[in-house]
């Protein structure tokens, strides 16, 4: 293992994170509040001064692998939770530090579970720091540090697999570094349509930054403790919704439209099938809702819009899901181990991860049937190969082998067993919001410090995909 | 597919079936109970007349290969299970039929969850019938005509495969007739062992009958609404734990100590799992629990019963679980999942099952560490079978996608989705009990019939392993 490179590499990362810090202190002069040179500078002090000393020498040995990839990239994200989460304290907004580290970890890992019960009297600063972690964590910082370095190195390739979420990442281009530049090019392209868009209709500059940089991410926190529903407006609901769905597209899909190849986004199977999903699901949830509302358009309206936010993993709200048909709410819930597409911001098992294993699962029947026959998996046409295919079946038992194991660390508080369920799942497909207490309508604001931490580490499992920390934390000595 | 072939054996197992129906008759006339003339009189002569016309010509191509093993399984149990419920309805005890239907397949499968709110009003002969079809469901029916079967074909290895539970089975001998008749000397043997302990400790012989029955096949139905919680007996509940322990070990193990090869016992993975597992979540369970009590001792009699019930799927209660502590439950819901050894008459995933799924997990993060390393999965030392690996994986993988199906269909009931999840969860581990409404202190009754008849084909699901049923339906005509 090179610990000096992965030093290294914590320290870029810190210090793009020291950049990103003075972004708050910005939105704190705009508008007067003048806390922002404490809660935000004495961070971005120490985040400044560690990234630099972290990257005053370059280590001459600077092979990454594997490894060093999932391994930096886990420590990285636990130190930015660890330093986002300062601002919330000392400006006392959050005094608690633990219900700090929620939020901030719920913030980057597109979450969007929050302790808040009363958002609306917060700071414009911590507001905006609060949606701005959603934005960064969506496509990634990491991503971020191999976009502005002008490494040539192809190995770095590790680092942008540990980050990238999905049963696998293909490389756009022969370079990481242009790579991710060209995702980050196409991120931050659709953020600013998403934020004229909303202007467009009327939305305050501050509101538009606050809900594109949530919806970008397919993170979630609203200004509002309504969240979305607080506009009342078929205009906001259907852009924010119409725009999370696209962040839920893999990223390399834009690419290849801007390249004008065209077929290879026509024939992806996993846009065909995330995006019928989604029209199944609006269609059926409609039907089941139709009664509970005025007209069938009022119900297309609600139903559209909260499939797009829970496939997504998003976690926006306009209607209290709770008070919906049982059979909606269980549709909903299957929704959020979907997840959106491979390579987007969006939580959840992955729409790809998902077709590989119910394709998985016919296969096995097939078998049974005729032991002879060869049966093969496949996706857009192309037989995959086994190790993918044996990735995302072992993926998700792992998946479930953590479920069990925080559901037991859960039942130490003071929840029902259902309850506890509800809060891993929402945490762990980072959804935002799962059912009855924990629903649209609740926060996380009453679990006890333990559970927090246990959620948090279930948020950036979920985020980074499980291996990352499991290999940060057992590394065995070799 | 030989269609003659599959009547065929559905007639042996009718005429069977038909021979057992009588006992109950026996048991009436003994208590004087004259209903049972009509109440199984006409099951019986309907199951009998029906055997008798399928048996009547035996094919000439009596070919028998894995799917039509499969198929004939599935059509019988649904069979017997249709004609099992007739003597309930006629005799009035349970008047509706989707009611009877439901116990009668809880029954055969071994669950052990009832409709019944008042069980000790019933009479004799009904409630022995209840707790026989745990005995006959247990070991399996058709596993009991390859008994009496002089039958030399190997290939009758086929149906043997597809009612035993479990990962993969071994043939104990070369012949699988001669196997079954092993297996069901070793079954009445140990039942026998039972009645005679319960006698001795001075529980009338038809108590006695009835828990052995339920117990051999880790069922649960009892005579009394308290379960074996009205003996209130600490000799009682000790041997129904070990026996119910026993019954869910591999029965192949108990013909190895037969034929003296112990090191093949001492050696076997599974078993040493299945034993750790039970001590381990006792001490946890009694160390939790202990202060609800009065002394360790009786804490610990009330875990080791409740673990030993849980983990083999039986479903026996001394206590209404839901107050206990919730770290607990949890734990004891986990239990379910695992289930008790593969080949035994215990239900759940089965403990071979698990035990490759971990491992198959670990492997896999042994290889994001180092993809060159070659793992394999190893169980009594020796590596499983690819295909046995794949096998246990996809397995879990249909399970859960079922799950999610009958999860859906349930969600049209008036429950909530946690209760309905608890039902579906304790009705395709063929368990008994949930948590909550359906927890050892509950019962079924007020499902809708549609949800009756969707979970017990979850519970066939269970019993059966899944490939049967869904062959028998998902036939593709070739």
């Amino acid at each position: 293992m090179n610990y000096k490179m992965i030093f290294y590499i914590m320290g870029q990362i810190l210090k793009v994170l020291a950049f990103f810090l003075l972004m708050p202190i910005l939105v704190g002069l705009i508008y007067h509040e003048k806390h922002v040179f404490s809660s935000f500078g004495i961070p971005f002090s120490i985040t400044f001064l560690l990234g630099f000393f972290l990257t005053f020498k370059k280590p001459k040995d600077n092979a990454v692998f594997s490894m060093e990839g999932f391994v930096s990239v886990a420590a990285s994200w636990i130190a930015m939770s660890v330093i986002g989460a300062l601002p919330f304290v000392i400006s006392g907004e959050i005094p608690h530090y633990p219900d700090a580290l929620f939020e901030t970890v719920s913030g980057f890992t597109t979450t969007g579970s929050s302790i808040l019960s009363d958002v609306e009297s917060m700071s414009r600063a911590c507001l905006f720091w609060r949606s701005f972690t959603h934005w960064l964590g969506g496509m990634g910082v990491l991503m971020f540090v191999l976009a502005i370095m002008s490494s040539n190195d192809s190995r770095t390739m590790h680092m942008m697999r540990a980050e990238c979420a999905g049963p696998n990442v293909g490389r756009l281009v022969s370079k990481s570094s242009f790579s991710a530049r060209i995702l980050y090019c196409i991120y931050t392209g659709l953020s600013l349509a998403e934020v004229i868009l909303l202007l467009a209709g009327g939305m305050p500059l501050f509101d538009a930054v606050i809900h594109t940089c949530s919806s970008a991410g397919t993170g979630g926190f609203s200004m509002w403790g309504d969240s979305i529903g607080h506009y009342n407006s078929v205009y906001f609901e259907m852009v924010i919704a119409v725009f999370i769905i696209l962040f839920g597209v893999n990223f390399n899909l834009y690419y290849y439209l801007l390249i004008r190849k065209f077929s290879l986004v026509y024939k992806n199977e996993e846009l065909r099938t995330y995006l019928g999903v989604i029209a199944g699901a609006t269609i059926v949830i409609t039907a089941n809702i139709a009664h509970m509302y005025n007209s069938i358009g009022e119900a297309f309206r609600r139903a559209f819009f909260m499939v797009a936010s829970t496939i997504t993993s998003t976690g926006f709200a306009t209607v209290d899901t709770d008070t919906w048909p049982k059979f909606t709410q269980t549709l909903l819930v299957l929704l959020m181990f979907v997840g959106a597409c491979a390579g987007s911001t969006g939580g959840g098992l992955k729409v790809a991860r998902i077709i590989i294993i119910i394709k998985t699962g016919i296969k096995e029947l097939k078998y049974i049937v005729s032991p002879r026959a060869v049966a093969t998996v496949k996706m857009d046409g192309k037989p995959v190969e086994k190790d993918v295919v044996r990735g995302a079946c072992n993926y998700l038992i792992i998946f479930i082998m953590l479920m069990c194991t925080s559901l037991l660390l859960l039942s130490f508080d003071k929840y029902s067993i259902e309850e506890a369920m509800s809060a891993v799942i929402t945490c762990m497909n980072n959804i935002g919001f799962g059912l009855r207490r924990f629903g649209s309508a609740g926060n996380f604001s009453g679990l006890s410090s333990f559970s927090k931490i246990v959620l948090s580490f279930d948020m950036l499992l979920g985020r980074l995909e499980i291996y990352p920390l499991i290999l940060l934390f057992g590394i065995r000595r070799r």
